[in-house]
């Protein structure tokens, strides 16, 4: 959800901005954002701020213009404080033209920006293309390959990832076997993880459920699943790894249910399980420009279908104070689990 | 804790026995054996049974008579049908010669057995060297292979694992930063560490204090240890995970806490750690007799100072009863934790 910006004229950015990463060569400098000055729930402590108008860019840098700013869960920990990274407060601009107190933070990390291409893709897709799609890329690359025929396992099934998971692994012949929380419409979920190309679609309620267990053992996993990706930690987690074959490899990218990851040691000692991690911050910091290119390329080429979303349209001509209360309004929402769309802001202009 | 066995003739007993691989291919056949007929707390379902006398071996078999019979934790754990591997139920004597119920299960995996030569090293050392050392040697050789002057971080460190740990890592110029529980007498145990070559010794207890975790950050582990071995999960094992370096790896060989592995999901995210595990009866399986016997070698020439240890005498004059007794109480006092010594049985002779 980042707003307008300023940035530096670095490679990075010769393309439409598809880039999380442009908010580590970039400087904020105008137009309406979404900031805080203390850390903590989000749907509290979220404000709205309009900035003064952008002078023209110095040398070596551009501005531009958010146009679709996803509100991602990673950005809501930042908030909460209980994210890896910590953000960097904006105190450049304390000019005495606005009266929100310094330091304070621009909350976001993902966005279409317009620089002066246009871009290839949706909008909607643009703006999600950098976080997600390429963090299910890699976790199905970068591990245990799986080859055309091979079972992947997955809790959190339906969140941005876990769907782009689904798609890149359809393509590939790759079967998925997903696991999502019950809810009273699971049929439609289901419906919509299969249309995307899911092969089974199970919840976490299903895992108690002896019987089932046994028939998923049977008919699906066999063996057992050698790659499992992670979303969500706590019980649900633990309850899947029956289903893993030995030496298997467990990836987790998220800790959506808010607890640790709890396994039993006997998996390590008696089955070889292997536990590992993926950030994708890691990966882009870790890969040259050219490498970044081309993962963006593919994952253009692939035409991931747009994860379900919803675009908030924050008023130009609403004052601070109402958007602000617009975002806290639906983060509150989104708090509370299944919400099922991925949110955007659309910052629109004053006139 | 094993009794008198008959083995069937393999390369592997050519030498005399250390062997828990004997085991695999041992046919129980005679004199005193601590065994069970129903599974649960060791120190209430153990009996002990004097079986008929050993009639001479078939062909390609030969009669081994075991000197010291080390009680395991594993042990213990097959007892309470909490260990991965199942016993098998010998059922081969029930030739109504003695009054003990059908099905029954012998206890124990590990000893020193008298076959034909003699063995170099101490009988304490040759009846522990199958199951422990041996899993310390390959947990420092298989993963992050440290080097001279490198860390390795463990807890449980006063175990018969850790305590090999300790040695194998010293005669390397390995560096260890070892963890145990806090007792009223913790400053023997972190002599007696130490005397076996531990480079420091901390309590679980010293990681609740801020000063000595941040004491230890500055002046030991400083950009952190590349390779943690896990002997007792739960609590201790989250904390120690602060001092670990980005990619590091964390190998599991036990659970003496009885809780699971509980990390934070942000250790795998952000700090890219990496939870394995080691089992060395899988180890003896994937290795050849060669190798096998090129690693007792090599142990065998370290000369690792015996775990400290406690021999029970079981009279071959007491009556079964009376042995069952023995047993039944001294591995009480194992539970209870904080034993300090290895305890190994004798069966004496009867006459
Ligand atoms: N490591 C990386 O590089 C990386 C990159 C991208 C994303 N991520 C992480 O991946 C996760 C998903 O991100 P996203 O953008 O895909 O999110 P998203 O589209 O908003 O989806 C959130 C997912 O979490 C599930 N969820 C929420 N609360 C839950 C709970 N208490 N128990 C179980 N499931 C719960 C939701 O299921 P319901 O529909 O049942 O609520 C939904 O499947 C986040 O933790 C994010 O930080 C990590
Ligand atoms: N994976 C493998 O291949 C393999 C091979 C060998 C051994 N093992 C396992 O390694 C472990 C140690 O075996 P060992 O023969 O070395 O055992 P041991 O000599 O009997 O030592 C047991 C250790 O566990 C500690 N302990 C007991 N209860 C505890 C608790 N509640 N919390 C924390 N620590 C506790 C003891 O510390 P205190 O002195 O404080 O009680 C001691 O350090 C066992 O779990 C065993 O099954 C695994």
């Amino acid at each position: 959800m980042l707003p307008s910006i300023r940035c530096r004229r670095t490679n990075l950015i010769r393309r439409p901005c598809l880039s999380a990463r442009l908010s580590t060569s970039s400087v904020l400098l105008a137009n309406r954002a979404i900031v805080y000055s203390s850390f903590g729930n989000p749907s509290e402590v979220l404000s709205a701020i309009t900035y003064p108008d952008l002078p023209p860019p110095p040398s070596k840098s551009l501005n531009v213009k958010y146009i679709l700013s996803p509100i991602n869960p990673a950005d809501l920990n930042v908030i909460e404080n209980k994210y890896h990274s910590k953000p960097s407060p904006v105190s450049s601009l304390s000019e005495g033209r606005h009266k929100f107190p310094e330091p304070h933070y621009v909350g976001g990390n993902e966005g279409l920006a317009e620089v002066t291409e246009s871009v290839g893709l949706s909008e909607v897709n643009a703006a999600t293309i950098t976080v997600n799609p390429p963090t299910a890329y890699n976790m199905l690359h970068s591990f245990v390959e799986p080859k055309e025929g091979d079972l992947v396992m997955q809790n959190g099934a339906n969140s941005a990832v876990g769907q782009a998971v689904i798609q890149i692994a359809a393509r590939k012949g790759i079967r998925t076997l997903n696991f999502v929380r019950n809810r009273p419409d699971i049929d439609s979920l289901k419906n919509y993880l299969q249309s995307l190309g899911a092969t089974h679609v199970f919840t976490y309620d299903d895992l108690k459920d002896k019987e089932t267990v046994q028939n998923i053992k049977t008919t699906i996993t066999k063996k057992g699943t050698s790659l499992m990706l992670n979303c969500v930690s706590g019980e649900p987690t633990k309850d899947m790894t029956r289903l893993l074959a030995d030496s298997a490899t467990l990836v987790s990218y998220g800790a959506m249910s808010k607890q640790p990851l709890i396994l039993p040691t006997s998996l390590f000692i008696f089955r070889d399980l292997r536990c590992r991690g993926f950030w994708q911050s890691k990966w882009y910091e870790e890969h040259s420009i050219q490498q970044r290119e081309e993962l963006m390329k593919t994952l253009a080429e692939l035409k991931l279908r747009e994860p379900e979303y919803e675009i908030l349209n924050l008023k130009g001509t609403a004052s601070d104070e109402e958007v602000a209360q617009q975002v806290r309004s639906v983060i509150a929402k989104i708090q509370e689990g299944r919400y099922g769309r991925k949110v955007l802001l659309r910052f629109e202009p004053a006139q």
